[in-house]
């Protein structure tokens, strides 16, 4: 038996984080990789100047060292764990950044957050942070496979709990940690891994995002130091993985490993709020393309799976928080002003369907459908029946953004804050980051100092 | 129904934690937290230079911010959020700091570090701090409580994932804040709570250590800024006792508020390693001073709880650290030296062991006993039966350390280090802490700039 028989799987996983290299990745996996850069610099600009992120900026200032990293969208600098933390927090704040469809976790925000800090700071390549965004993605993806889905059902806010492996290992590579040394950053990773679904819809989400960049950067950089963890720090006896997850499917953690890439698989929101909705808001803005007007309908019927009804069956939702993931505000809103973007979402968006009136609507679950699909059919107050089926959500794994709807979505989300930079640049800066000498040029046009 | 009446237990506990004065702890109780600090300061000198502690101090310096916190028995210094980190780590990296035997939590570590830290940054006085010690340890013991035995057995390392609580309670509490920004503050360091058991005899237990004390104290802040968490982060329906307790035991937050008070409920030991062979040393110096050598010995029998022999049969340890918890080590270095301190279990007293010959030990099973309790009975080469009881070891809530033992337990320490300060007046500012218009002035003293 071989070393490499007896190894335990994060050993395994640690060698490849540590060893792999950017011409390895296909480039099929690669351009995902941008795309989803591309969408997570765009909703890091849309929760850049929200007040959880003021806070932390301001409460958190005393504690920076010295300026060598972007705050995205801001006028203020910070340290790299800085930087970290703020720019994942903001990224992840309104929920409109990527998913993995697996997991239901946010992959992207904690690990370029980390990336891109650690890389302005030390003006490292954008292909080292292309082949570290991988990598990362790669990791905490497995971490979360390996739990899901009784962690997140538990309670855990998956995407801050599997982040700090992702920021640990993309963090990790860049900084060559051998195979050793990468496992040492999982096990520091392992024991500052934190967040709740409790504290989601409050500030406090964003807290162990953030938490998770800097942590898993700060685990990378320890282990750079010689800072060392247990051998099997996730499938010990008490290992991360016995704790989370009951039981964890180790062998998610290796399974396929470089030839099945999870990054590959990840998603962009083309509206913010539950991804169940998306679908029928797919079927509503069809419909309102075609003429239909909310005054013109009597009733509304959902056909979908049995989550959509139980999430988003909320006709009396009075803040733009809950409205995200409100079937009758949507359909209103949307009917309204033949739009679902982050102003359809609001406490104004909600005061308005209120008073407008949302639609008398019903619900019929049909447990063979997938969540991206549903049916909706309207019932006008002429006695015209319309119906509009939609097999796969745009966005979904199936029916994905295309690159030009993702500058689309940067382009939006960067005017809706009034954003002074070069948003053409910027798109084309992460387009071809691979060749650029010093990943920083994206930061200093995402500070947008105009 | 009042509001009192309907608000979660959390609330309850925010609340008394932001309304407590000094002047409503009784003076035993206030007497308990100043020899709790007297004890985390030896502990924190003694471990001040492990390299766990040199590690984090040199990778985590570009993340510091202005220098305004004293790093315990260090020439260097940092902000309070590192201060809070790396003090917190050495004073329980040896696992020699206190005990509240209820749920084998270390109250002290994350706390002192943390309101030490924030209190030299902002001169704030000993009274200030002995108030926030006392509110750090009732909040961070009470939720320990809530989880007991569950969470520590499921894997998680209760002094790091407790003691951010305890951090942002205390710090909280200097700060000011108010019930309803207590509750936040609790929200914000849930979701930061994290710490394995695996991790236990490594650099990496060390990390969720100082993460505590820091993420406390950064929790605190951020709600003095107005930060918000979800009403109920501890009880909710996903909140975080429901998903690292089963069942947990709610009750146990506010349960006698006010009259039973759990840090006075806290232990020091005598002996690093194992509290549950602590009452074997304790028989084992008795017969030493009587005259007994490890060469007269032909057998021992050690009669205990269980958990004695679960824990500490382990006749071939080899580490410093295995032999904490080997009983054939312990026997044998404390009847080779009379002593029973750190240098007792180190690499080097191994090896001692190891060349001399440990006894041939056995063990008998009492689950009538308490854990503090045990009894040695030892054959000599010359046929001679000793016997030696010990109901409650020295240092157990039944038998504690004197005040004076633990100013040699202070002495003990700093030396070990070689430490240039004044240890005298170190104790004796500890002694009055509540008079002391600066708790800096401890932090100073602890520095042993000479």
């Amino acid at each position: 038996m071989t070393d490499t028989d007896t190894r335990p799987p994060e050993a395994e996983l640690a060698a490849f984080a540590a060893g792999l290299r950017l011409e390895d990745i296909p480039e099929r996996v690669r351009h995902e990789a941008r795309r989803s850069l591309l969408n997570i610099f765009s909703t890091a600009l849309a929760g850049c100047r929200e007040e959880a992120v003021d806070i932390v900026v301001r409460s958190m200032a005393p504690y920076s060292g010295p300026r060598t990293a972007t705050l995205i969208g801001r006028s203020e600098g910070g340290d790299a764990a800085l930087a970290a933390f703020v720019n994942a927090m903001g990224a992840n704040i309104f929920d409109y950044d990527d998913t993995h469809q697996a997991t239901v976790l946010h992959p992207a925000a904690p690990v370029f957050a980390a990336l891109f800090a650690h890389a302005e700071a030390h003006r490292l390549s954008g292909a080292a942070v292309l082949r570290g965004f991988v990598i990362g993605g790669e990791v905490e993806c497995r971490i979360g496979n390996a739990m899901s889905p009784y962690h997140y059902a538990r309670g855990w806010h998956i995407t801050s709990t599997c982040g700090v492996f992702g920021a640990a290992a993309g963090v990790g590579a860049m900084l060559g940690l051998d195979a050793a040394r990468m496992l040492h950053a999982l096990g520091t990773a392992a024991v500052q891994s934190s967040g709740l679904v409790e504290a989601l819809g409050t500030m406090a989400k964003s807290i162990s995002v953030g938490g998770a960049a800097r942590n898993g950067l700060l685990s990378a950089a320890l282990a750079a130091d010689g800072f060392a963890g247990p051998p099997a720090p996730l499938t010990g006896q008490r290992g991360y993985l016995r704790v989370h997850a009951d039981p964890p499917r180790i062998e998610a953690l290796t399974e396929g490993l470089g030839s099945q890439w999870e990054i590959a698989t990840n998603t962009y929101k083309p509206y913010p709020g539950g991804i169940v909705l998306h679908p029928v808001i797919d079927a509503v803005l069809a419909l309102r393309a075609e003429g239909l007007r909310l005054e013109d309908v009597a009733a509304v019927e959902l056909t979908g799976h049995p989550l959509l009804r139980e999430r988003t069956d909320r006709p009396d939702v009075t803040t733009g928080r809950e409205s995200q993931v409100s079937a009758q505000h949507a359909v209103a809103i949307v009917l309204l002003r033949g739009r679902a973007g982050l102003d359809e979402f609001t406490d104004e968006a909600v005061a308005e369907t209120l008073r407008a009136g949302r639609p008398p609507m019903s619900f019929r679950d049909d447990a063979q459908l997938r969540i991206e699909s549903a049916g909706v059919v309207v019932r006008t107050r002429t006695g015209e029946i319309l119906r509009k089926e939609v097999a796969a959500a745009l966005g979904s794994e199936r029916n994905p953004l295309s690159d030009a709807q993702l500058e689309e979505k940067l382009s939006e989300l960067a005017r809706r804050v009034g954003f002074k930079g070069d948003v053409g640049r910027l798109a084309e800066s992460i387009w071809r980051i691979d060749t650029l000498a010093d990943a920083g040029d994206i930061m200093r046009l995402a500070a947008g100092r105009g």
